[in-house]
């Protein structure tokens, strides 16, 4: 390749949803995009989420870092970035800054940022990088347009986005800054959202929600609940207006939910003034038209909505009348967790109302026909599904290599380089670093421990203890069944009977591990498995 | 209450889906309808399964249990059933009767059983019970006409159906024999399955299936594979007779499909000779057309699909060219399971066809059409949802209200009993008693002892140990970050410290309880967690 004019390296959020993080590689530096925290797969043991590897991060290249807008997968990881880059420059818009300052200040981080407005021209070493506004689920959403400085090559980076061209609250994507930018490139490539691309249609507006919203809002019913995802202002703008309107006081239950308003007040992304929305114990013993928002649509176990649908909320407990409203999807992994809130609800006498019965959620993502307008507008020449599991980039791929014959699709994965050199690109694989896992106060554990939680969880825990010289036995067992009480003096007789027979010549180790596996033997006899065992000696 | 006839109480499958136990209880006996087990919620830690408690069962009462087909949810209790009460005498089908079979001798369990036919009318004491012939996902479905002696009552139990009118592997439903021994009776009640209620249109038949299974079965691919319910003979049936016209070779992978087979084989349920199907080691390295069945369609861990998917089955691995046929559903709560393995396979290379793609999955519960089918046939004066979740048990009252008005629907839950006296029912409620959870060899274990394990799964444990007379402190950590041992030394000086200023003067149980706080707190103030904390002193 003769020259290389700059490259996309994802090193996290391709062949997976979660840990957005990708680097623009040119000569003389490197620009980050995102930093985003992934929840964790098919069982937690504890972890609160995983980080990307930053071990292909270089202080001395690396000084500036974009974000694109506010969602935990994009901004989540910033944190621990800032702990290892501290003069890391954070670009970002003002929604997206009152988020992450909120949560750096809780863990006492400081950043230096510099604020950035879409369709403006950011001038960096080897390339320019022009943000543009694109439709989402939450305000202040940008694609990238990434330049090399003679044009090149010009690439399109939308990690998240859908087209909404009729929404109330926030402008359509800005379809002709991307064909102005990308028109004057000799070569074009497009780096595009696939997280809805098994939908054959058209992603509902936002607008199209208001008809069945304002008539839910209109029920004659006093307490009306609805859930949705916190970090979707303009629905919570919508929806308050539309209470508002019928009459109803707005409450508001759950701390994401407040956190995401009041950044939007701060912002200017909300008409709703900070006394027009109550804390629920502002409300308490009040029996007037009223709107509850709760936060925790997904069913997640410390939220309001879990703990009014289980009647554990010390303001609102759910009595038949109450009407919820699931104004949210259920994302693929939660369906237990809701469909459990469905059944507790529904024995209070609760009704409940999902996205099923009426037009009240719209995704945030593309579905084909959104992603035919974007290729409508501007056609590339190259194209990379990103933001997707791999089932989702080839069936994405697929779809462009059968409706634009003249695009040419690539699947890559994270840690490939994709390199945008002279009417050519060129794909380079990097080690595969796996994300990190983060427990507790913010601390990395490794795969390892966590494989030791899961053989604690599935198979419990024996601990033994033997003095020498008295020739004493202790044993205590963690989460095996009551049954196994009655068998430790057995297990006893057999360990004493053990030592006395052979293992009292030998040396330490030795007979640690011989009392370790008859231990477990035993176990597994009785109970079919065998616990994670430690043993101490004296 | 003037006279009662008979009662209906549920033990288990209503407000939940699994663990399938009714009693029918009249003057002189009690008798059980089926016996299932539940598989666990949220999170298994371990858990097998789950059963439904048998306290209210009396061995004096309590002789016959009627089995209505062979899913799990309807016989996975039965040996543990027959554990503690073994006179009962077991009525069953052929097919049904192989499967139990295969189980029981497997724990060397052994029963006394009667064999049924539908149609064919049971006499018990004080009740006659008339089988009726279902269709379903599994052969031999039954559902259940109890009729008192003299007709006063007459109730129909079908816990788990579909109407499948053009099924070329069974007869419909039986529509006439309900509708003439229901009609004989003055006053009449349905307990009917709610799994499918939230779809309005009509379950689609086995037999719609066949065009598009034809369709790929005759692709040209040499490697096709498809995974599926083991326990729908009828669709492998047809898939495997399928695969046979287009000229491939049969062969079964995972020890469920080959189990289901055989009995399917003894039973007559099957025209599938022993020797036209072939295990994988019998076609190891061999390269014509083949099809190859996959157990395990719900992803589940050592099954053969996820095996294969992994690229760690010994005779098959993952190849581009290769198709994978999902004829099944996702089950609510194992979406990260299966898109785990879409995406390790579409890693492979390996093209993935799914019911979104093709027709190729058919429910075997009723949609609104067929239980508008059902109420055609045969109107009730009551009518009692089970086999479902709270929600769709009211989604499925509520339809009934809503359509008959005529009929009087109710909501019941496990332990409540329906009593049908002369021209009224009454409802009984009995104390609830949870299910029982299983682990290991077949051995219960109490919720205080899974509540250890999640502790440890998701804190990490501890061992402690000291001896008093030498000064000694040993420490192990299981499930902790690799950093907490770089601070074990500190936390032994803290509790030397501890010890020497305070604890050794105090008794042994405070002395320890002391150890256990410190140890928790200072993993508190490192990690943010406390580990579960056991100590041994000497």
């Amino acid at each position: 390749m003769k020259n290389k004019y700059f490259s996309v390296l994802p090193i996290g959020g391709v062949e997976e949803i979660g840990s957005n993080m990708t680097m623009i590689r040119s000569h003389n530096e490197d620009i980050i995009i995102d930093c985003g925290m992934l929840f964790p797969h098919e069982d937690c043991f504890g972890i609160n989420y995983l980080i990307p590897d930053f071990s292909l991060l270089d202080p001395t290249r690396t000084k500036n870092i974009i974000i694109t807008h506010g969602h935990e997968d994009h901004i989540g990881a910033l944190g621990h970035l800032l702990k290892e880059f501290p003069d890391l420059t954070v670009w970002v818009t003002p929604f997206t800054l009152h988020l992450i300052q909120r949560k750096l200040e809780e863990h006492k981080i400081t950043m230096k940022y510099q604020m950035y407005k879409p369709g403006q021209e950011l001038a960096f070493k080897d390339v320019d990088v022009i943000p543009v506004h694109v439709n989402h689920s939450i305000p202040e959403t940008s694609g990238l347009i990434v330049r090399s400085k003679k044009h090149e090559w010009g690439a399109l980076y939308i990690s998240d986005f859908k087209v909404d061209l009729h929404s109330k609250h926030e402008l359509p994507i800005d379809f002709n800054t991307i064909k102005n930018k990308l028109s004057e490139c000799n070569q074009t490539a497009y780096f595009i959202d696939s997280t809805n691309v098994m939908y054959d249609g058209k992603t509902t507006s936002e607008n199209e929600l208001h008809a069945d919203l304002a008539h839910l809002m209109n029920r004659s019913e006093n307490r009306l609940f609805i859930t949705m995802f916190a970090s979707n202002v303009h629905r919570m703008n919508a929806i308050a207006s539309l209470a508002k309107a019928s009459g109803r006081k707005i409450v508001v239950m759950g701390r994401s939910l407040w956190t995401y308003m009041e950044s939007a007040r701060e912002a200017g992304q909300t008409q709703i003034k900070e006394d027009e929305l109550f804390k629920p114990d502002q409300v308490k013993g009040q029996n007037g038209k009223m709107l509850i928002f709760l936060s925790g649509c997904q069913g997640d176990f410390l939220s309001a909505l879990r703990r009014f649908s289980f009647g554990e909320d010390g303001t609102f407990k759910p009595v038949p009348g109450d009407v919820v409203i699931f104004s949210s999807k259920v994302i693929p992994g939660n369906e237990k967790k809701i469909f459990r809130i469905y059944n507790k609800l529904t024995q209070f006498g609760v009704e409940i109302i999902t996205a099923y019965d009426y037009s009240i959620h719209a995704s945030g993502h593309p579905g084909k026909e959104d992603l035919k307008l974007l290729l409508k507008n501007f056609t590339p020449n190259f194209y990379f599904p990103i933001h997707g599991e791999s089932y989702m980039l080839r069936k994405h791929a697929e779809f462009i290599k059968r409706d634009y014959p003249k695009v040419s699709p690539h699947i890559i994965h994270n840690y490939q380089e994709v390199i945008l050199g002279d009417g050519e690109i060129k794909v380079e694989d990097h080690d595969v670093k796996e994300p990190r896992l983060i427990h507790g106060k913010a601390i990395e554990i490794e795969k390892t421990q966590i494989s030791q939680r899961r053989k604690m969880a599935t198979q419990g825990a024996a601990f033994v203890s033997y003095h020498r010289s008295s020739g004493h036995i202790d044993i205590s067992t963690v989460g095996l069944p009551l049954m196994a009480e009655d068998h430790k003096e057995q297990l006893i007789k057999r360990l004493i009977k053990q030592i006395q027979s052979d293992l009292a010549t030998r040396d330490e180790k030795y007979f640690k591990d011989q009392l370790k596996i008859s231990t477990r033997q035993f176990y597994n006899h009785l109970l079919g498995y065998k616990p994670v065992t430690e043993v101490h000696l004296y």
